[in-house]
């Protein structure tokens, strides 16, 4: 249950955490406390007293649950703000490919407006014999054009044993899809203090979802996205996955942690990505994480997904619009905002 | 196959028509003849001469296809124009419950620049035991609103039997998701000339909606517009059905149709209908179908979908602001252009 | 609610009815009495003494419960006996193609203990341009074989228009999965006293399927069987659609309505058929409906699912080996049962 | 490709692996020759002259493919032996709560016929603060208890960093539906040479388990067993997965590996675990994984889906019973067979 401290009572949080720390998970964000396992009656009259609400009804996720953490989660990481009223552009190849690729990629990724350069250097590919990513390089690499262009880095940890070596490089980790239940992982990357942003799983539920942010949560590291990339149905014939646009304002509506959406993995098709990523940005999104190539028939992976630098442009400047037409905020500021 | 025909040569698609009409289904648009069955072997040397083109792999659907009929379908009722670069919105009642009722829906709904009425005399409900509308008083009802306010009607229409009295009122024949492959019914309806909106079955593919209409557009009625409205995956639990928003532009590139969204029984649930709305919006659909009741917890169906007035007023404002970012076309004309 | 009296109370059955019967829906099995929209607190102490339970968590679906009606529905046709301890063979040829051909696969069908010859002559195609069926010519064909070798007929019919008609050629109807909810065609055979299969549709939840079933039922036809064929999944590389065997004890559990097996749609290629074909006989079902032809590369339709009369033989020696392995009685036993 | 060579040729498998080992992934199995990346246009006239037959579409996972390999994989362990004719019972409780307890229900388990026990000492939870399994301790108890029965083990393994570990005790490598794209682990599982069952992931589709299953192999451990334990599909009320029985026939026809039922997990409740059981039986699996408890409603995991020891008894007998009537192996003779 969560015990909603009256602001005059706050020192309460303090004695409840020590009485039941020992037999109970127990959280505190605030005036408010989750204990787990316990209902009003295993309460003192003085804690009932306290508290200007109980709530009985908690789901296990409970850390990233708005009834224990009523504000947003926002970010901050080096060159960017993220969840709140801010908007993200994150872009980049899929997979890194050269230090030359990767930093052409950045300068025309921050050219509309992102802070955050995303690309591969571990590959989950569903074929052990495709192409599995240039490795550490690959990190040096992307680290390298990041840091030219006064970006975040962004990039996929695949195993708890690379958690540290990837921590070297990247500001955010992101867990994959096919990762996202892997809680090995999950647990070693809640122990750092980097950001990670979750995927989520094809088949993933919303409390799957907020479930498997939780293991992130639970190791006490709370700097938590989650991705949209789009859900498996019935239908794959024409795009790739489906984009599951709803989840936005569900998610907002449950947790705190800023949604991001990956329409380029739902899409899987250059021609479909701007729409569902103008779809995602009109849905409330804090962001956009999009796959960009100069050169898409010849990508190392996901050439037919990726968005060519006008292309890429044109959309952002589509999104930015959308925002200023929803928020009132001007494009332009928006996009300053985030450098 | 389709033949495209050279400009100069246009008078060969009647020949063509002769030639084939006895034993294979062909279809005239414009200088494109669409021929069943056939091959470019099939041709005649003159023939093949006539030919800009010669497109061998062609849908099933072949009159709802973009390959016979490049250009957008435009749709004109009394009140509104449907499809190319035109905005509809559509808003009402889930049920008609009565007609002084219906009547102030209807001015809700036009007054944030509805065009066409929706409202159900007839339902579909899951359980026979739930109330299935008040029929054809329903319908005069609907009719008596909307005709007060300049508006047209859109209505479902549940069977081959009913389309003739239907037709007396409805401007619009909506064929609901869980009749979406009725074919008898989808042949009745290709009978007369009353626009029809064909909405998605709930586990309908791309295809089997593009073969549903087809069975419309063979009996000569090409005035067709397709609604998604969620389809089933596997998680329900905080939305009623899952949007697939991917739709819209997956459906716009194959085939010449409008492309309608409604939220409503995509989100099931109010808080989740505007961003659905939006969603839709940007990802370039023709326009919403929306539900509105002005005491959602007493509708006679569905009320926990339906936005309250001031809900649908803020919701149409935000959807022409984003259409009004991505075209240049001021809100407040578009909204004017359809009345 | 369902009041179960006691069974010296029955009388009170009738009390009930007349009680509620203006304002509420009422059905009465037995000594069970359902009555919609009521609780505990509305009956009298003298209806409350009468009963032995009283029910309050009641599926909307109620005449096809078990909690209504705990015992077996066993339908008896002319040549057949479906549902409770029985297990029932059902095949034929996917379209009526002749009165020759459907004679011979009547013949082979009958052979290895099929008691019902299906076949269709009205045919639900996903396009407009596929073969649509024979009609009441094929009918006639159908019916001819059928009494040749004293089978019943089993056909989809797919309109209320033509529920008359169908009637005079068949002894259960079929309504299919594309139709399951078509709730004016159910209504018109729930007004008819002939059986009815009710095929689950693709995507329907076991709730939907009893929903189905209701709106049969309330007509007054409790005759009713329910058909797996198959739902659809995230795959369908390799077969048509996934049969999800599990709703066989499901089913069995909710609903006294007999269960069947289609394994033809939902294989979809005949090296699939008999483990499909075994598994729903090991887990329950009261019977099979199978696809089979004499030459299927040449069939009108649906070739590729239909098994040669020599692999159905094979395939019906093993069902009745299964049914034989879990009940002890042997498979001549059976087989010579249903005739 | 795939290139059958002549049994007379086969010396030219060796001299194929020298041409093609260091540019492409070459696979030998007896006298099929697997090439990645080339055509019959990059063979020689003798290569060619020494081929039966050429096959040109070969699939990504090449390895586990019925093309490459076309007899029955075995696995033989210490005390079962696993695909090809034969039916392997594994059974055990979900996880390892004593020592005390997995020892008797080991012995349930063995009394009817299994010669595998499963316990989990490491369960992957969807909530951080569900209970995660004893570790190493359960390990022990688990390998002790099927010591004192002549039994193999089957636990899970979650990690990479384990697998060294969890190799101590284990027979069988289980990996879980929530792993089955944990890339990572399945090449360190690879690397060993103790079998593994692959459990398919709740979206996988044939071909994503296929390739699964080839990261396993392309480590050189080919002792695959790959077991269906349902799907997420859009009803779960009342079955927690669906039971896709169809894959057993398509994955026997693709690939060599046995094919393992788990009907536990995809009931999810007791009822209904039986006749899925059955049904997989009867589809031709290879053997059954199922958790049993002699108290469920005190297990410390997934109570809800465990057979008490007389229904897991009850349910063994039908199954060899099934088997006995396909097969015409007398279950008695069965049950030896693996002991």
């Amino acid at each position: 249950m969560i015990i909603v401290l009256n602001e005059k009572n706050t020192q309460m949080a303090q004695e409840l955490q020590q009485r039941f720390n020992g037999t109970n998970d127990v959280f505190v964000h605030r005036n408010r406390v989750a204990i787990q396992g316990i209902s009003a009656a295993d309460l003192t009259e003085a804690e009932r007293q306290a508290a200007d609400e109980l709530i009985e009804d908690v789901p296990a996720a409970v850390q990233g649950s708005r009834l224990l953490h009523p504000e947003d989660t926002v970010i901050n990481t080096a060159h960017s703000v993220i969840g709140g009223d801010n908007f993200t552009m994150m872009a980049g190849p899929c997979s890194v490919e050269s230090l030359e690729h990767v930093t052409k990629m950045a300068a025309v990724a921050k050219a509309s407006g992102a802070t955050v350069l995303r690309g591969g250097a571990f590959k989950p590919r569903t074929s052990p014999y495709s192409f599995q990513g240039l490795g550490e390089e690959g990190l040096i690499a992307l680290r390298k054009a990041a840091d030219q262009y006064n970006m975040d880095v962004l990039t996929e940890v695949m195993d708890d044993e690379h958690v540290k070596m990837v921590a070297k490089y990247t500001d955010i980790f992101q867990i994959g899809a096919r990762n996202m239940q892997n809680f090995s992982l999950l647990k070693t990357v809640g122990q750092t203090n980097i950001p990670v942003m979750l995927k989520r799983g094809m088949s993933a539920t919303v409390d799957d979802i907020l479930n498997a942010a939780e293991y992130i949560a639970a190791g006490g590291n709370h700097n938590i996205m989650i991705s949209e990339r789009g859900i498996r149905t019935f239908d794959n014939k024409y795009t790739r996955n489906t984009m599951d646009v709803g989840v936005v304002p569900v998610l907002q509506k449950l947790t705190h942690y800023p949604v991001i959406i990956d329409p380029s993995h739902a899409a899987g098709h250059t021609e479909f990505v701007t729409p569902l990523a103008l779809a995602g940005t009109a849905a409330g999104a804090s962001g956009l994480v999009v796959e960009i190539h100069d050169d898409p028939a010849h990508a190392f992976s996901d050439g037919a997904q990726a968005l060519k630098p006008n292309e890429y442009k044109a959309m952002a400047d589509q999104a930015y619009a959308i925002r200023a037409a929803l928020t009132g905020v001007p494009a332009q500021v928006q996009a300053e905002a985030g450098r």
